[in-house]
């Protein structure tokens, strides 16, 4: 029986003169208006990720890459995608698919998505989706105050041999 | 295994005087207050279309059906939810559900709710599950500036026969 | 084949003097500002609810718990979720699991985590993983205005024995 997952994420756009880039499912997205934060906020990798967190029942991505683990500060998100995929098969999961859908005005991700899906699914070692809405205007990414994402994602426990770690190759 | 997906879809209601009807959820809504939209702005179906979009892993609907496709402009919400069903087993998969909520102070979902279901139903071929919420007064719903509808899917890739479509049933 | 549902809730935060106390995923938060609402406001257990109607395809909170079944007025969120959890099962589905996403700036949920996944799980009679994010300050989460929840659900239509109730244990 596969468990589902869920993971939400929200960056606001940062000022224009920031000097950051935008980095949005797993891509560098040259002239678009960067996202602020204090990672590289790439919304659609966290939503991701926290999706794998949520399905697996492990935490989340505050708990795992928050202050207590200065390692990952300022870590790119598949990068975050990567090590959250390798933890929760470490805690016994096999990943079946994560979906990731980007709401927000800009970037247009349909001329790239194939590329942001190679680059997330390669991260996530399963595959990984990519769409992408607007809200008609409203909302705070309708107003252009931010990129948001919503992800959802299957994982399926693996029956281990209880004799122990020798033969358990999920761990 | 299955895999998951998810929709998000929101439009803004129109001017009162806009001559629009409220189209949600497959059904026509005498008497309610009509969403805008090129299309017939049915955040419901179209949460559906792209839950279906995104678990299949076949882009979207702003991908599938939109300025590039004039054919479709100005369509249904279901005739876009029975096409997007259609294009997901073309692409190699089983349907298994869609759920869909609601998010809106108006209209009432419930009276309407088995009328709803059925016309989601039957545009997918398959069974979508239709509820409702209300947001305390707060965001793009709760200010009574439109309806947003969320979604998931699950569906299964169907097993094919690599000797070719001659008895591949799901092409 | 497992079904998908999918549940957000949101709740105002209610005034200072409101004399309220904060109830979120099943636990008392003291000294964290209450959220306001006609029940105990617990938008964690009423998303996880909401998901597992949405996937048993059974209406929603609305329509059970609302004001047709004043019995339920006033009910504790882990309450509702488990009445909802019988319901489900009653309707022929088993529980797979429920994921609750809590989207807020306030409280910080990580170092109570165990005792809410403990709460919600006992309530639903299957896991319930629970994780937290905020939004960067945006929408009516990251401006302080409230507390949303998203969740997702699985659950497994029952094979019944066609014979009748006497054999069918699901029900």
């Amino acid at each position: 029986m596969p468990r589902t997952g869920i993971g939400v994420d929200v960056h606001a756009f940062a000022p224009a003169d920031s000097g950051r880039e935008l980095w949005l499912a797993g891509l560098r997205w040259p002239g678009e208006r960067a996202l602020a934060g204090h990672s590289d906020a790439d919304v659609a990798a966290h939503a991701a990720a926290d999706a794998l967190f949520s399905a697996a029942g492990i935490g989340d991505l505050g708990q795992h890459f928050g202050t207590s683990e200065p390692r990952w500060e300022g870590a790119a998100g598949v990068a975050l995608l990567a090590e959250a995929a390798r933890r929760v098969r470490a805690a016994g999961f096999e990943i079946g698919n994560v979906a990731v859908q980007v709401i927000g005005n800009r970037p247009k991700i349909g001329p790239r998505r194939d590329e942001a899906v190679a680059a997330l699914s390669a991260a996530a070692g399963a595959p990984v989706t990519l769409s992408a809405t607007t809200t008609d205007g409203l909302g705070l990414a309708g107003r252009g105050e931010g990129v948001a994402a919503v992800a959802t994602a299957l994982v399926v426990p693996v029956a281990r041999d209880e004799a122990g770690p020798a033969t358990g190759a999920a761990r």
